[in-house]
């Protein structure tokens, strides 16, 4: 399961076996089942993880409901990612939402590795640039599309992942109400 | 000025003066009378700058309609980062709303110094994951928080910046109406 990220971190920046052979020392593999938590509210977000295998998703409570703000599948990072670098508490949970995998890794040896290998300090700068284009993306679709535009860019951004996950799910990510996301599906359909 | 942007440097990471004679080759400074555009639409984003003095406004224009999405100021960084960091064509303007100056740094001797120098490197990854930081709590902000709550975190953050924007781009910035802000600010007055 190591040698998927080690893909992964080899397709940002150069990896010797060297440097891989130092930085797979930090790293632990952890199994959840579904409905387990990876993190939750009110928890130091002190890991930040690889989905080696599943399907998780990132959501707060407010009034009793969840709110979904968010997806971690298969071959991605997986973090409350701002939390984790401001070292403050959780106001999210992340849970399986099937039986799957991750990889992790805890803050202190990352900033560690961070001074010892200049390749990691290049990848988690990569990393946070690509957290960065997605949520301004994400951002500023909410001042020039429309809920269906914002529909579309999710269901093409990942279509396997579209089709595993629940409808209600999906409304509440993109901040519509169920009704309002079975309208835009029959539109687009 | 140039001292200046060392002063934002060191808060973030360690820099010598050997690495600042370095980085300092690589600078250039230029100033911007009230409307002139450090970027516009179409325009390779090939520069992150640095405001010496002054304020500039970020805004795509759609319908004839300029849309306001930020603002930058005295001693904080400029560009259209996403698309510096994409390598595209901008779909924003960027200009001066009065007399400024800038300290800025061209993509490609950007990305040599991340080679020479592993505090440029260093710096590029805070530097991101503030702007990560931001923009994220931004996103956020339009799930849990209501209109008048965005415009008091807008007014709290930046107060000396709030009293030099005119009302009606404070209320494109927030995604509102000009009388949707009046009645919010009468209602926290």
């Amino acid at each position: 399961m190591i040698e998927q990220l080690k893909i992964l971190v080899s397709e940002y920046v150069n990896v010797n076996e060297a440097e891989w052979s130092v930085l797979s020392e930090s790293l632990e593999i952890k199994e959840y089942k579904r409905g387990e938590l990876f993190l939750k509210e009110g928890d130091f977000c002190n890991y930040v993880g690889f989905v080696n295998k599943g399907l998780f998703n990132f959501y707060h409570i407010k009034g009793g409901i969840k709110h979904i703000r968010g997806f971690f599948f298969s071959n991605n990072l997986i973090s409350n990612y701002p939390c984790f670098l401001q070292k403050n508490k959780s106001e999210f949970y992340i849970e399986a939402m099937e039986d799957s995998s991750i990889t992790f890794i805890h803050r202190d040896a990352l900033l560690m590795l961070h001074k010892e290998l200049p390749m990691v300090q290049e990848f988690s700068r990569v990393i946070v640039e690509s957290l960065y284009l997605e949520v301004s993306a994400k951002y500023e679709s909410f001042f020039i599309k429309t809920a269906e535009e914002r529909y579309m860019d999710f269901v093409q951004g990942k279509p396997e992942l579209t089709k595993k996950i629940p409808q209600y799910m999906i409304a509440s990510y993109l901040g519509i109400t169920p009704e309002g996301l079975s309208r835009i599906k029959k539109r687009v359909s």
